[in-house]
């Protein structure tokens, strides 16, 4: 349908992929319902090339892999989505011009389709493959959601973003003097307030609070604010309240 | 939108995931068009909670990650989708609840629903924001397509699959000896026919050739296959056709 192409069009932008090949559509084209669901990727369907066979449709391309999501019949080497984009990548970056082929919502890629691809792609669905091979199931994805997740992939092999990352936008890590300033003034209001009992445990206390407040890794703000509780608790402390 | 939570149920479904809380829902539910659009996820919908707040939904979860596209103005650990499901998988392994709150199409999550998550999740979507972290740009992923692609992730961290494998449904490695008997063969008959020119290079062809069909990886029947070629084109040489 070409809902679905338009759906597709949108997670290749969404991704940064920007050709889009058209192999023998069942619906008229150009399609208004494809640009409603393209939406801010219209001009990906504007150069998009309709072709009346995947031989013609694959004719200059150098690397292709097919999405299949069933068992075939004949040996071919099965990618995981993630070496499939590596792969792609790899070849991308020699100046080769690589292509995935994706199959119809209903019938997939007939098998001389797959026959002039060079690996196929299965992405992996509940319940894992793993048990036995020949056992896999069609998913039950449709083609938007398989082109979004191979435009994922690709794009994540070009992500240089670290696993887990700090936004800086309101401070700095503090710097160690910070810190202990922060752990000095809180130990010494704590011990005022016989926090350390009994006292022989003091030094393990102290340890263990230290280890705490290193463990949020807080910015140079984050330490001073802090350092603002404590001195807002021990002023309602002195005016009696709790 | 209701058709919105059905493809995200849909996306659950296909990744293993089974429980979806609603959050103050701006539509009716239960709701047809979600029905329709999980297709075969209905039964994670049936089982549905709805919860008036997000502090209510999360009341028994333990680990909390919250997706967002935008530049917050506080400081936050930020995982890739990846980091995220590695993070949930661990500690759904040690027994721990764990959740992925997700926001509306349109607003997002808010500061005051950020502030109950342990870290927050952001998809790469292109271009990729490594140049400068504060400029981050709204993704134009929606909800059913953020929902798979963190879906997608968290299967991957159980899934075992090779990177690359061949579905051998039609055949093993061919042992060494077949290689060899095709190996032979063909040699032969390309000696008959004067292929090997100038002979002083036969040695260097030969080993060129092997290495070729070793690179094929052949199955049994593969090489079988190829040696009943061989036969055929012979064939038809001795009728005098091309």
């Amino acid at each position: 349908m070409g809902e679905n192409v338009g759906a597709a069009a949108r997670a290749m932008k969404n991704f940064g992929l920007s050709e889009l090949r058209l192999i023998a559509p069942k619906f008229e084209w150009p399609n208004d319902r494809a640009q409603i669901l393209a939406s801010g990727a219209g001009d990906i369907l504007d150069r998009t090339t309709l072709h009346p066979t995947a031989k013609d449709a694959l004719a200059d391309v150098q690397l292709v892999l097919a999405t299949t999501a069933r068992g075939r019949d004949v040996t071919r080497e099965i990618l995981t989505p993630a070496e499939a984009a590596a792969r792609l990548r790899e070849a991308s970056g020699r100046g080769l011009k690589t292509a995935i082929l994706f199959g119809g919502e209903r019938a997939g890629l007939d098998n001389d389709e797959i026959s002039l691809c060079d690996a196929l792609i299965t992405i992996p669905t509940a319940p894992l493959p793993q048990v036995k091979d020949t056992e896999l199931k069609a998913g039950s994805l449709n083609l938007g959601q398989a082109v979004l997740l191979l435009g994922y992939e690709w794009l994540k092999t070009a992500d240089a973003t670290p696993a887990s990352r700090m936004r800086n936008t309101i401070g700095v890590p503090a710097p160690r003097a910070e810190l202990i300033d922060l752990f000095e003034h809180l130990e010494r209001e704590l011990d005022a307030g016989g926090f350390f009992f009994p006292p022989a445990k003091k030094g393990a206390m102290v340890r263990n609070i230290r280890a705490m407040i290193l463990s949020s890794r807080l910015t140079d703000q984050q330490a001073r604010t802090i350092r603002g509780m404590i001195v807002a608790l021990v002023r309602n402390k002195y005016r009696g309240q709790p």
